[in-house]
């Protein structure tokens, strides 16, 4: 873990962080690292991605999005807390769709938005849900994503999802982009987009409040930093892979 | 696996079975090894137990009922199928409680019944949650079945769930039991058996459709039947570790 937290460096200073300091140990080590700086997301946003790019990117991404409600379950599967259940389970619905005592849903759910999105601009749905477009590098980087929720506390699960402290910015940064340069698509397939700046926003409030009353211990509180920092590398790794396919030709000549 | 399902100990025999006989075969191993036979609830259910030893079953049996959503998460977590998991969710929910949009709960949940159980039978609520009197034996039995859930199929975890189909008669018998012979206890407390007569049939059902359409080969088929009678075991050495602790005088000279 080193001493990532440390001011100056200083291996000795073992103390808790006070919650002002842990948060923002948080933010710092999250910001740095983000995927919003990626270089694929500023092209995405500068309006320079092809069609093709577009649509590769949301073939992937979704990938992405269908992990997301499997490693929810893992996390409701680490505590024996009745009330964080309650409290986390509704990111399932949020993703899967949440049906009403009859089965009739009352909220199409993140993939079910996503899938309209991938209509939109120009994917074919079955392809998209049999996942068999996804690349090698994303897969590996999901599934890690996966893994670690599965491997390690429930307490670094958790920091783990803390990217989403700055998934709002980045998605309401993201309409506007797509509004402005992606003219060919749909505005109201961008639902999942416009859903997110307010899920996200209140998933990472919860999950702060959560991770800064868990971390007892100094070395909890840099488990918490560490599981943000991979997480941010594994969304990364994702647009990585994305970007390591290919930029199509009318874009590359722009260059 | 053995030759569980032949009729004729024919161990070249590896054709699927017909549903029928498939389901004939899970109802066959569930009722031979179901718990319903267990000495402890053939004396539970003929009133012959003590305050104590019913007390010491309930605290006890409140371990097993704090997995339930633990395993549930756990089934969650194994499958990429959206609609398999809007299904599955009630179950989390029927243990932990039913908040609405507002955070109010609309169902008040299995745990929080079977703590109303709990005290009107005696036990100190906080000693119950506490899990702190629970028997090496009983946390042991518990904490496989989770285990049992983590490391095999989705399909043999749902398997392992068909104890179900063998609970609501159970249930029935039980309350009626329990209102006949145990009437210092009051008739509100027992809402959760209640409760699981209607429920276990409609889990169980569904677990059976899902079992039946998932086993495809006969080795799933036997791997399904085996998931089911260690689940007896599990359930059966549960009871066992109560009965290790201990008659109670009272109901000791009577026998």
């Amino acid at each position: 873990m080193g001493s990532g937290l440390g001011r100056n460096g200083d291996q000795l200073v073992s103390a808790l962080l006070p919650r002002a300091e842990f948060i923002e140990a948080l933010q710092r080590a999250g910001a740095e690292r983000y995927h919003d700086k990626h270089p694929f997301h500023r092209r995405m946003h500068a309006g320079a991605l092809s069609p093709v790019e577009l649509r590769r990117w949301v073939v992937n991404r979704y990938y992405y999005q269908t992990r997301i409600p499997i490693k929810d379950a893992l996390i409701l599967s680490k505590t024996e807390d009745v009330e964080f259940r309650r409290r986390w389970m509704h990111r399932i619905f949020d993703h899967d769709g949440r049906p009403d005592e009859t089965g009739k849903m009352t909220d199409e759910g993140g993939l079910a938005q996503w899938q309209r999105l991938a209509q939109a601009v120009g994917c074919d749905l079955e392809e998209v849900k049999s996942l068999r477009s996804v690349l090698p590098g994303v897969r590996f980087a999901c599934d890690a994503y996966v893994d670690l929720v599965r491997q390690r506390s429930l307490l670094e699960a958790v920091a783990s999802s803390l990217t989403e402290s700055f998934a709002h910015e980045l998605m309401s940064r993201r309409i506007e982009a797509w509004l402005a340069h992606y003219t060919w698509v749909e505005p109201h397939a961008l639902d999942y987009f416009r859903t997110r700046v307010v899920r996200a926003r209140r998933d990472s409030l919860e999950a702060v409040e959560y991770v800064v009353a868990e971390a007892r211990t100094r070395e909890q509180q840099e488990a918490c930093v560490a599981a943000l920092v991979r997480k941010c590398e594994i969304l990364w790794a994702l647009l990585d892979a994305v970007e390591a396919a290919g930029r199509e030709p009318p874009v590359a000549t722009i260059d």
